[in-house]
C-alpha cells in the first residue's frame, strides 16, 4: 500500500499557473480540503507559517500599544443590521445559525464575517471620557464569508485573520493610526515575507463597506494579478453615531469617537507561495519558514556522520534556528527534492568526505547555489547566509514589481501593460468611476490603489480625456 | 458624566460566593456580556491571562512533539453522526447553521462543539503506514455548546480552548500519551496557576462521549465545589474503526490506530479567580498575571519621584517582567485599592522619603505583607519575592485541598464532608453506578475521580455494603 496522498510531479507554472498553485499547496502539505467547500484544513506545515506571521505581527501590535481581546463568534441579525453600508456589503455572503440546542432561534445568529458591530457595541459600553481613549484592540480569530468560488488561502468561506479595532479622540489621530498600521503591514512584507507591496488608498468603489477611507497593500503575483493582502480603514464617526460611542472631551463636551480597523489574513500564505515559488515547489523566505535549515547526512552509516549531523543541529538550535535532521532511510536525492519542494531555505549536507575535511557543504533553495564553509565557521556563516537569502528574495521580488509597473498614456499602452507585460498600469484618472468601469468591462482590471505619490504626469484622464485628478494603479486582481 | 461601568464594592464571599465571583469578573474588567447569552467578551485583562496559559502550554506541547493545526469551524451533520456515542453526547447542545449565502443548506452545518470527527476524517486520509505514526496534533480555537445555564468562564455557549488529538500504533503508547498529557496539565497547575488538582480516572458514567477512558484534573473551589479543569482521553480504536483510520504495521498487516484527545479551556481563568481571590478582588499568581508588578509613585510631583518610577520600570522590564507604572492623577489610596482588586501580585511604591533613603517599599497582594529593600537590590529581590509569592499561593491552595478531602466511612461522615467541611469525600465504592446515584439524589454530589492511588481502606461500599472495588472521590461540581 502506498501513501494515500502521493507526491507526484508539480504542474509547471507555464503549463497552468492555477494548477501549479494548487499542486504546491497540497504536495507541500500546507493544507487539505475538508468535506465542506471553502473550509480548508490548515496542516502543520501551513499553520506554522501562519504562526510565524502571528508572532511577528502580535509583537508589533503590542509595541504600538494594542491589546488582544476576543469577541463572540456570533452576531445577532438585529445587531448586524444597524449600520446600513456594512450590512449591504456582507449580508449576501453570511452563514446563519438558526437552531440552538434543538430550538429555533428568534434572532438568527450570523457567524462573524468581521466584528465591527461587536466592537462598536462594546466600545459604547466601556467608553465615557477622553481618559478612556484611545482604545487599541486586536483580535485573532477565524471569520466566515460564504463564497461561491474558493481557492486555498486566497479565497475561502472560512479564513484565519487578525482584526484590529481602535477608537480615538480626533480625526487626525485616527487617520494617522490607520496609516501607521499600514506601515506595520508594509514592514511585515519587507522584513518577514520578502514581499514588496504596492501601497495606497482605495477608490470610493473599492473601499470597505462602512469605511470613509481604506488603505491597502497589494502584492503582484507572477501571473500578473494583484493580490490584495491587507487593508486598514478610517471609519470616521459613522459607526460611532450609529452605535452611540461618545466621550466627554477635555472641555466637558460630548463627542463621537473616530474609529479605525485593520486586518490581514491567511491569504498572506498564498502571497508567499506565489511570490517566491517555482517549478520545484515552495520557496520560503527564512524568517517565515517553519523549518529554516534541513540537515541531510550523506552515507549516514559511515562512522561519525550522524553524530556530526546532530551536533550541527544542536549548535544551530542554540542560535534559535528551526531545524530538521532527516536521518530516514530515504536516499539523499529523494531528500534533496523533497526539501526543495517544501521550500526550506538552506540545506546543509554532511558526509564522510566533509567530515574528514572539516567542512560543511550545502545549497540554497532560492537560487540553487552551492555553498561550503569550515565546520568552525558554522555559527558565523549561517546567520549571514540566511540574511542574504532574505535580502536576495526581497530584491528579486522588488525588481519584479518595478519591472511590471508601467506608466501608460493611452488604451494601447494600458492593454500592453496588462496583457503582455502582465502587471500594473499606472495611469491618469478623472476621478469618475464610470471611466474605470470602461477598463473593467474591457480588460477585467480594476483600480488597485491611488498611490501616495500623486504627482500627476499628464493633464487628462486616459479613458475619457476629462481633466485628470488622480494617479491610479490599475490591474487584474484575485 | 461618570464611568458607565462603575467600580462599586465587591460582594463579600460570605455574603454570596456566586455574586462575589461575577463582581470580580466584571470589576476587574476580565470580561463583559454580549447580546447573546453565554457568548462573553474576553476583555484585554482577561484575555491576557488566557494568552499566558496558551504560551505556557503551547511550549510544553511542542516540546513533546505536538504540531498545531486548524480544522474547519463547521461539521456537516452527516459527518457528525458517524460515531454514535459522540453524537448522543453532543447533539442536544449544538448550534446549527442552516443558511449560507442566502441559500438553505442541504446538509446543515454544526458549529464545532469539539473536533474529533474532523480530525478522524483527516487522519484517515493522511495515514497509511506505521512510518506516519504517531501524529501529535493540537488546535487552539473556540467551540460552541448551546448551554441553558451559563456563567463567565465556567460555563459558556462559546469558550476558548485547546484540543489535542493524537493517533498511535499501540494501545500502550496511546494510553501512555493520555497520561503524559494529564501530567502536563497537572504541572501547569503547580507551576503556572498555583493550583493543585485532584487527578484520576473518570467513572464510566462521567467519561467523555466516545472515550474508552477519561483522566481528569479537578480543582476544589472555596465553596466546596469541584471544578473539572481539564481532561485527557484514551479512545481506543472506536473512532478509528468508524472512520477507517488504518495503517500498515511493521509486519505489513493492516491495523487500526489507537487514539487520544485532551483539552483545557478558558474555564481555567475561572479556576484562578476562585482558587485565589478574596474579598478585595482578584489575586493572581505572578506567572499568569498580565501585570506582575505595579509601580505607584507617591507625591509624584516631588522632584525625582517619577523619574525613579520609570527607571525601576525599565530595570524590571529588562528582566522580562510585565509592569505598569500608574502616574495618573488618582490618589495613591485609590491606586492601592484598584490594583489590589485587579490582583497584581507585587506593588512597589516610590516617594520622596524612599528616594532620599535609597529604598524601595511595597506590598504583596496575596498576604498584604509590607516589604522594603535597597534600590540597588531590586534585580536580586524582585525575582525572589515573586517566586516566594507563587510558592506561598500554591502551598496555601494545597493545604486547603488536603484539609478539605476527608476519608469517609458512612453516610453521616459523607454528609459532613460535603455539607460542613465543604469539600471532597473519599470513599469506598462497589463499582455499581446505582450506588453513586443514591449519593447524587441525596446530596447532589457525583464521582469526581477514581484517584490513581487505589489502596482500598475498607471492605465494603459505603452506600450499598457490597464488596468495595474502588476508592472514589465524591464532590459537588460546577
Amino acid at each position: 500500500m502506498s501513501n494515500k496522498v502521493k507526491i507526484d510531479a508539480i504542474t509547471t507554472q507555464e503549463q497552468d499557473f492555477a494548477q501549479w498553485y494548487t499542486d504546491v499547496c497540497r504536495k507541500a502539505e500546507l493544507m487539505d480540503y475538508s468535506d465542506v467547500k471553502g473550509f480548508i484544513i490548515y496542516r502543520p506545515y501551513g499553520y506554522a507559517i501562519w504562526e510565524n506571521i502571528q508572532k511577528f505581527l502580535d509583537q508589533k501590535f503590542k509595541e504600538k500599544g494594542h491589546e488582544n481581546v476576543y469577541m463572540p463568534l456570533v452576531i445577532p441579525t438585529s445587531l448586524f443590521q444597524k449600520e446600513k453600508d456594512h450590512i449591504e456589503g456582507f449580508a449576501p455572503e453570511t452563514l446563519v445559525a438558526t437552531m440552538g440546542g434543538s430550538q429555533k432561534l428568534e434572532d438568527p445568529l450570523i457567524i462573524r464575517p468581521t466584528s465591527e458591530v461587536l466592537f462598536c457595541d462594546h466600545f459604547a459600553k466601556i467608553v465615557s471620557s477622553h481618559r478612556d481613549l484611545p482604545k487599541l484592540y486586536n483580535q485573532w480569530c477565524s471569520v466566515v464569508r460564504w463564497e461561491k468560488t474558493t481557492r486555498p488561502f486566497l479565497r475561502g468561506s472560512e479564513f484565519l485573520w487578525q482584526e484590529g479595532h481602535t477608537i480615538h479622540e480626533s480625526e487626525v489621530e485616527a487617520r494617522g493610526h490607520a496609516l501607521k498600521m499600514l506601515k506595520v503591514y508594509e514592514d511585515m512584507g519587507k522584513d518577514l515575507l520578502a514581499i514588496p507591496f504596492l501601497t495606497g488608498t482605495k477608490t470610493e468603489k473599492e473601499k470597505f463597506a462602512g469605511a470613509e477611507q481604506t488603505f491597502t497593500i497589494e502584492a503582484l503575483m507572477p501571473d500578473g494579478k494583484a493580490l490584495q493582502s491587507g487593508t486598514t480603514h478610517y471609519f470616521g464617526q459613522g459607526f460611532a453615531k450609529v452605535f452611540n460611542i461618545q466621550f466627554q472631551d477635555k472641555n466637558n463636551t460630548l463627542q463621537y469617537v473616530h474609529q479605525t480597523s485593520f486586518g490581514v489574513s491567511t491569504r498572506l500564505i498564498g502571497a508567499v507561495i506565489m511570490a517566491h515559488g517555482d517549478d520545484n515547489g515552495l520557496n520560503l523566505p527564512p524568517k517565515v519558514a517553519p523549518i529554516q535549515i534541513v540537515i541531510v547526512p550523506i552515507q549516514q552509516n559511515q562512522p561519525g556522520v550522524l553524530n556530526k549531523a546532530y551536533e550541527l543541529e544542536k549548535r544551530l538550535k542554540a542560535l534559535g534556528y528551526r531545524i530538521k535532521v532527516d536521518a530516514s532511510d530515504k536516499t539523499p536525492g529523494w531528500k534533496f527534492a523533497e526539501y526543495e519542494m517544501k521550500g526550506i531555505p538552506l540545506r546543509l549536507e554532511i558526509g564522510p568526505r566533509d567530515l574528514k575535511a572539516g567542512m560543511i557543504s550545502g545549497a540554497l533553495r532560492h537560487n540553487h547555489h552551492k555553498i561550503s564553509f569550515e565546520d568552525g565557521a558554522l555559527e558565523k556563516e549561517v546567520p549571514v547566509i540566511l540574511e542574504n537569502i532574505h535580502e536576495a528574495m526581497y530584491q528579486k521580488a522588488l525588481t519584479y514589481l518595478l519591472n511590471h509597473t508601467t506608466e501608460v498614456h493611452n488604451m494601447e499602452e494600458l492593454e500592453d501593460a496588462l496583457n503582455n507585460k502582465l502587471g500594473y498600469a499606472k495611469m491618469m484618472w478623472s476621478g469618475d468611476q464610470k471611466d474605470l468601469d470602461v477598463i473593467k468591462d474591457k480588460y477585467q482590471a480594476s483600480a488597485r490603489a491611488l498611490p501616495f505619490n500623486q504627482t500627476l504626469f499628464a493633464k487628462n484622464c486616459l479613458v475619457s480625456g476629462k481633466p485628470a485628478k488622480y494617479v491610479v494603479i490599475v490591474g487584474r486582481a484575485y
